[in-house]
C-alpha cells in the first residue's frame, strides 16, 4: 500500500477543481445541443474533434500517445520500471444521441486531471499510468452495439465481426474509424490485449443513490448482468382503408400486442429489475399504411443470473405468443454476466477516499462500463460521483464541480497508489 | 343520356389495352424500387418527373394544359361550347413510401386513355373534358396532410395554410411546389375552385371485393368517413440500466400501454372498422436510452358517423388513462365526413358498364380519394377495378391489362355522356 508515501495527498491537492471543469465544458461544446445536452456519436466528426482536444492537451504536456485497432487511444504517463504494465484510466468520448455533458467524458478527464496533478507534484510512478479513450461506448445508438473499444481491446477475436457492422447509412466500423483516424496526429500502435496492470474508471453514478443519500463518492462493488434484444416482425403492408382487420398482417399492431406483453411479465414488484424498450422502428412508418415490418430493441438489466437467464428467455415465447398472423424473430445482440470487482482495486479505492475524507457507500452500477470487459483481464474497479437527480442519456445530465474535483482526487491517490505496487 | 348516340361503343373501342398498359409500366420506371413497387412522395424529382411524362404525351396530341397554385396539372380536351364547364377525371401520380404501380397513376393514365380515344375516334362533345393530376394525395407520407390538392381547389380557403406545411427535412410545400414548376414547361393559370361539370375517378379497389367476387367494375357508392390522430406523449429521457422503473417517465412504455388499450376498444367482431397506427416516432430512438418522447399515429375509418364520433372520441380519454406519470397530448389531424355519391354519375357509370357487358357491383369505398373533396363542387363518383389479392400501399400491389383497359373503356364512355349533358 502507498498509504503511507510522502506523495499521498500532495499529488492529489494538484488536482484543479476549476481547469477539471472547464475543460468539461469546452468538450460540451463539440456536439452541443440548443437544450444543453451533447449529441457526439461514435467515430463521426464530432467524437474525432473532441479526440483531437484531448490530443492537443496531452501534447502539451509531451505525454505520448498510442492508438489501436479500434481506434482506442492511450495517452501516457511513463513510469520508472520500462518493463512494468501500465495501470489504466478512462472512459468514453462519444455520447448517447442527445446525451449529457458527463457520461463518459467524466472519466477520461478525470484520468487526464490525475496525469496532469502527477506531472506537477513532479512525483515518479513505478509503472506508467494511462488516461484511455474507450471508443464507441454509446455505440448503440449508431451500430447496434455498445463497449466496442473495450470488448476488443479484451478480447481481438471480437475484431474482424465489430469492424465490419455498418451503421443505418451503410457505414461500416472499419471505414468510420479510418476517416477518423485521418484527421487525427499520427498515434503509436497500441497491440490489442497489451498487458494492463490495474485499471480504473471514474463515472457519474447515472443513477440517484448518491445525491439522495449525501454521498460523495460511491465505491463500486459490481456491474449488474445485461442481455440485449432485437425483436423483428414482419407482416404485409396494405391501405389503411381498404384491407379488413381480419384479412391484415400488420407488423406493428403485432409488435404492440408484444411489447405490452412483455411490460407485464417483466414487471417486478421488487422493481429490481429494468426493463427498457428504446427503439422502435416501423416500415414504412406513414399514417395510411398498415405496416409491413416493426423491430423493437429491450436492454434488459439485473443483478442476479438467474434471473437474467429464465426472464430474458421468456421474450422469445411471450412474442411467438402473441405475434399472430405476423412473422417474428428475436435476436439476443448481446448479452453480459455480473461483474463483481474484487480486490484490490475497490480497496484501494476506499483507501483513498478514507485518506482524503470524503463522504462515501458501496454501490452496484445499474449501467455498463466499458471496465466490464476490462475487468476480464486484469483487476479493476470504479469511482462514481453523484449526478443531479440520477438523470442521465438526457440533455440535462449535470453535475457539480466539487464533486467532478472530489472524484478526480480519489482517483489520483488511487492511481498513484496502484502504480507504486 | 348518349347511350343513344352514335359515338357509344366507338370510342370505347378506341381504348388500347397495350398502349395504356405500356404507360403504367413506363411510369411505374419513376421512383422505382428493388422489390417491384414505386417510391414517389409528392412534391419530389419524381413527381416531377413522372408529370413531365404525361404532358409530353399532352403535347403530341396537343392538348392544352393548366396548373392551379397546388401544382394540380389538367389535360384539357376542347368541347364545341366555349362556355361550358369542363367534365373532370383524374387521380394523383405520388405514391405512399415503397407504394405500387397502380394506385392513383392509373386513375390519371385511364382519363388520358380516354381523351386519347376520343381524339382517335373523330368525335367532339358539347363540354370540355380533362384528365386531372391531383397533387399530393398521399402526402401523409411526406407533409402528414393527404389530398392536398383536391382540398385546396374544393375550398381555396385552405390555400395558405396547406402552402405552410412542413415535411420532415424542414421544406414547405410552397417551396417544394415551386421547385417542381420550375422543373416543368411552362403551363397556363387555371383558378382554384374554377366551375367543373362532373367528376369521375377511376381507381384500383385497393380492397379484395371485386376479384373474390368475379366483377370486373366496382360501381362506388360512397368513400367512408375517417378520422386521423396524432398521439404524443412526453416523457423524460433516462438511462436504461441505472433508473428503477418506480422512478421512470418512460414516454414509449406509456404509448405503449395506449396502443395496446386502444387496440382492445377498437376491436370490431363485425369487421366493420378501420383501426390503423402506421407510424410510430420514439426519441432519441437508442437501445439503451429511456424515450423521453413518443409519438404515434392513429387512421381510423367507419361508414358510420355516430361510430367515428364515439370510437374516435375514446381516444383522448384512453391515452389519458394509461400515460401513468408522463403527459399526452392527443391531436386530431383530420376528419373527413362519409361521402356518398349521388345522381347522376354513379347512374352514368352503371349505364355504361351495362352497355358495355362487365359484370359488375355496387361497392363503397373504404380509402379516401381526391374526388371526395371534388364531390363538395359538382357532383361526382367513382370506378373500381379489381386489384391483385387486394393488396394496395405495397409494392406488390398488381391489376391486370384486361381489368386496366377495362375501367378505361367504362371510363371513356362515362365521360362521353356526361361532357354532351
Amino acid at each position: 500500500m502507498a498509504s503511507g508515501s510522502p506523495t499521498v495527498g500532495t499529488v492529489s491537492s494538484r488536482v484543479n477543481e476549476t481547469r477539471l471543469w472547464d475543460r468539461h465544458m469546452e468538450m460540451a461544446k463539440i456536439g452541443a445541443t440548443p437544450a444543453g445536452g451533447v449529441h457526439r456519436l461514435a467515430f463521426t466528426p464530432e467524437d474525432t474533434k473532441a479526440r483531437a482536444l484531448l490530443l492537443g492537451w496531452a501534447a502539451e504536456r509531451g505525454f505520448s500517445c498510442l492508438a489501436d485497432d479500434l481506434g482506442n487511444i492511450f495517452v501516457r504517463r511513463s513510469g520508472s520500471d520500462p518493463n512494468a504494465a501500465p495501470v489504466i484510466s478512462g472512459s468514453h468520448i462519444d455520447t448517447q444521441p442527445k446525451g449529457g455533458r458527463f457520461d463518459g467524458i467524466y472519466g477520461i478527464l478525470a484520468a487526464f486531471e490525475a496525469l496532469e496533478a502527477m506531472e506537477e507534484a513532479g512525483i515518479k510512478t513505478r509503472r506508467p499510468v494511462e488516461a484511455v479513450v474507450w471508443s464507441a461506448e454509446e455505440g448503440g445508438g449508431r451500430f447496434e452495439m455498445g463497449c466496442m473499444g473495450s470488448q476488443v481491446y479484451a478480447d481481438p477475436t471480437k475484431l474482424p465481426s465489430m469492424l465490419e457492422r455498418k451503421d443505418k447509412d451503410g457505414t461500416t466500423v472499419k471505414d468510420a474509424i479510418a476517416g477518423m483516424m485521418k484527421s487525427l496526429p499520427k498515434l503509436g500502435r497500441r497491440p490489442l490485449k497489451s498487458p494492463v496492470a490495474y485499471c480504473v474508471e471514474a463515472h457519474i453514478e447515472q443513477g440517484p443513490e448518491l445525491e439522495a443519500l449525501g454521498k460523495t463518492i460511491g465505491i463500486v462493488t459490481a456491474i449488474q448482468g445485461s442481455r440485449k434484444f432485437k425483436v423483428e416482425v414482419t407482416g404485409e403492408a396494405g391501405h389503411a382503408g381498404n384491407t379488413s382487420m381480419k384479412n391484415r398482417k400488420d407488423a406493428a399492431a403485432a409488435a404492440i400486442a408484444i411489447m405490452a406483453n412483455l411490460q407485464k411479465i417483466f414487471h417486478d414488484p421488487e422493481d429490481v429489475v429494468r426493463f427498457t424498450i428504446g427503439r422502435i422502428d416501423i416500415v414504412p412508418n406513414a399514417m395510411g399504411v398498415i405496416p409491413g415490418y416493426a423491430m423493437f430493441t429491450i436492454d434488459f438489466r439485473h443483478p442476479d443470473e438467474e434471473t437474467l437467464a429464465r426472464l430474458g428467455d421468456q421474450i422469445e415465447v411471450v412474442s411467438r405468443e402473441h405475434v399472430g398472423p405476423c412473422a417474428v424473430k428475436v435476436t439476443q445482440i448481446r448479452r453480459a454476466r455480473t461483474t463483481q470487482f474484487k480486490s484490490p482495486v475497490p480497496d484501494a479505492v476506499l483507501a483513498a477516499t478514507q485518506r482524503l475524507g470524503y463522504s462515501h457507500m458501496h454501490i452496484p452500477s445499474g449501467a455498463g462500463h466499458d471496465v466490464r470487459y476490462i475487468a476480464e483481464i486484469c483487476p479493476a474497479g470504479m469511482i462514481f460521483i453523484p449526478c443531479w437527480r440520477g438523470i442521465s442519456h438526457n440533455e440535462t445530465e449535470d453535475a457539480t464541480p466539487a464533486d467532478v474535483a472530489a472524484g478526480a482526487r480519489v482517483l489520483t491517490e488511487t492511481l498513484v497508489d496502484l502504480a507504486n505496487r
